[in-house]
């Protein structure tokens, strides 16, 4: 078995990936040609209303995986976060990382960013590449050291433990308003492992930049999904409440029919013509 | 233990209700002034991306159900579809359909809409009844009547049957384009039963002509929180194809600590405060 | 992809294939040496403590599905109930029944057990064909002709017909106390197509009596993992209760350790031993 | 709203508690007189097939605590491991221990038994009284000490400190062959707390010492009902391989109608004469 995302990384290529909450975000994301799809602990812990610090248990996470995963979305990348049965529910890569549990999330001010031993972590990885192994899982260890504020030093020095580990692809992450910490790291980074960057803190980090880089194969866009959604729901919410009907906002966002389409609904009735005696 | 829905509903009264797919939006319908949410069965389908044809199971709804109310949202009024474990999960309101199992969308051109006879119907309700006293719950009897091109006639004497079976409220729901059908309905209903409409293809009627035909006492927008999101995922998605990057994006939507403020990140940090130790 | 179930019902085989309810009693069924086991609707039904009456729900059963056949459990038979979800869960065969919906248990005295349109259920069985087709999954077609007293002539049309519309296997089942009924079923079938069968009511009739009829590639014992459990635990439970403590039942059940050897325990401690560093 | 557990547990009283891994087993304790059940971790994960070390996930706990809540199972007493959820789930009681987390059970050889620090655990109970308070729930801390091999002293101090922290009920666990540990513990204890036992592991500890003993309100039977029930499949799939049919267990086994009694079937049926017209 062989993975299809191994190609879609590799040296000259940039896989650009969409964050997602649940199978209709991951369905608009495949629409719109992203390579990829991140089922994401941020946008899914957004969508159930709790913060994003292990709250959601691995059970649930796994299960709207799945759901997406089922309904074939998101084919040739799926970005996910652990191992083993998420192997097994069909994705093709997953994201460890190594702060400690319970975690916060990465981009909260003031939030815990404890890290675990390198040593721990280069044991996590083995055990993920073992899990993995059957399904030519891509194993992405992730490093939160610059957001921890240890240093490029300490980020770099994580990174290629986790690369000698075994890591398929390091994840570095970072707070900074602008990209240049991000830019330092990778144009110290020597090693042959492609590099995956969450560019949210530092928007003006465009792919064309990133291709100029080079050594980075991968860009996911964390949590832009939940973020228009919130935006839009937020503002026709509030036209509705005003105008005490829905008169004015009804020609401005999608028609029913257009839901029915995601829904694949023609395939549906199609299936029900063959079989329906 | 009495039912805030009651008298929300009453002479006089119109509850303006929006309808949702997760604890987020019900989040954002509460915070933009909404009387009540309604846990659709539309929305949560395309949220997973199958058609509204029975696909989900009970249980997956009722997941989704209790987790909404698990987070405290839509406090007033929740109008859901099923009875007894609904109940228990804390819901005021059910809405019982007199459409065949499996069922096909209302607005779906061509979709199966088959009713059940109407004595058979009358039993469900008593059944919904006994089922949620205990909670004070609203049963609300859903004729698809007018759905299914049966006339006026037919959705009254539905309608009537269904209030002397004990129906608390009646939902009746039309597909034209102008809501003539709904008027006439309305201005024939003798009962004192308070009706329910879902005005999602005569977008025109709006709550304050709504007010002036009387007797109805909560308006339902059916599916316009996925709408919405759709609308705007769809457009964001593409002008970060477009662009091949966030940085024009990045301010037209919510902040990222917008989203923090509607997962309640300051409550969990304050009883962090409170009890880590 | 082929599906090592074909081979174990063919001419001359008879799989003997356990019930269970949950991936303990999976686990047990594959110690004792069964060629399969079964997914028991029946069995879950009464673990949750519910009637087997379409209470449970679709996503219900198939997340105990899932969570057996993830751990690896009746690796080389699992048979079960529905289709497509069930396939990509890793199942080997699925058994669908021409029941109508909601269905009671078919050895229910007094139960309702109306059948749909044999044409009705040929087109299910051509729809499950094609939605299990890419995992080599097996249809076992199910007819309750003789549950629902309709005769030996009917009960042999329909698995005929089901036969004719690609089932892979039929299960005849049968409530009377001997098995005069299906031996009678047996004996006039003359179809290639491999029968099934569920001996619960009629328990004398053994494999190697089976066998000797011929015909029949596989036997489930459809509930005598929950009826053996609950039969423990009552007496246990009993006897506590009497006693007034643990010291005459404790040597008589299985120490806690041979549980944690069905829980595989020892595994999980060489993996921490690899890989916690 | 108040909780009948209290009265249960209080001074010369003795609540007599059953571990239950689904909504079977707990109607099982129910009917066998037990005045409560324990939600047991330790079953549920071998129910499962996976060590009970962390990785069921909480969701998946609470879920089967839902399901066995639903159908009033264990009315006075249920006895579980967190707070929040649960509480609004309908329990009564939660126990939570001061080991860290992931963790081993308890009794197994050499497992890791890591103690988290007693000003963190303080903290953990202040909020799980606050999570709880609204639905007057028992909070019952349970310590460790003994079976991570720390002594009487510590254990007696965390116990007291426990207390102090608000904890409605100390659970002290030992691992010894005899009840002499537990017998020191319980003479050296001088706080009002009532104290809860487990006895697994001195089965000669029988209700009639406990009440002789005084202070212990609670006694919990741990992992009984699945070794019974493990004890009788293991035994009968066993004989159904031997004798190759089930022609010898049946009569020995409950029967199905005794299976359809604890299912409730004829309830179902009543309302089905009620409501189905």
């Amino acid at each position: 078995m062989t993975n299809k995302l191994r190609d879609l990384v590799g040296p000259g290529r940039l896989a650009s990936v969409m964050s997602v909450h649940n199978p209709l975000s991951a369905r608009l994301a495949e629409l719109a040609g992203f390579d990829g799809i991140w089922a994401s602990g941020f946008e899914l812990s957004a969508a159930y209303g709790v913060p994003d610090a292990s709250l959601l248990s691995f059970s649930q996470h796994l299960d709207m995986t799945r759901a997406i995963v089922e309904r074939g979305y998101g084919n040739a990348v799926n970005v996910m976060h652990v191992v083993g049965a998420y192997a097994r529910a069909g994705v093709a890569a997953v994201v460890i990382e190594d702060k400690t549990f319970p975690k916060d999330t990465s981009l909260l001010a003031g939030g815990r960013q404890d890290l675990v031993r390198i040593e721990e972590f280069q044991g996590k990885i083995a055990a993920a590449r073992a899990a993995g192994r059957e399904h030519d899982l891509l194993v992405i260890a992730r490093t939160e050291a610059l957001i921890a504020d240890l240093g490029l030093d300490e980020a770099l020095k994580r990174a290629q433990a986790y690369s000698e580990a075994g890591a398929d692809m390091i994840l570095v992450h970072s707070k900074r308003k602008t990209p240049d910490e991000i830019i330092g790291f990778t144009r110290r980074w020597s090693k042959e492992t492609r590099l995956v960057i969450v560019p949210t803190a530092y928007p003006d980090l465009t792919e064309a930049k990133i291709r100029e880089l080079g050594k980075i194969g991968m860009v996911i866009y964390g949590n832009h999904a939940i973020r228009a959604a919130v935006t839009a729901m937020r503002q026709v919410f509030a036209e509705i409440r005003a105008d005490r009907g829905i008169h004015n906002i009804d020609k401005r966002i999608v028609s029913v029919e257009e839901i029915f389409e995601l829904q694949r609904v023609a395939d549906m009735k199609q299936a029900e013509k063959e079989y329906l005696r």
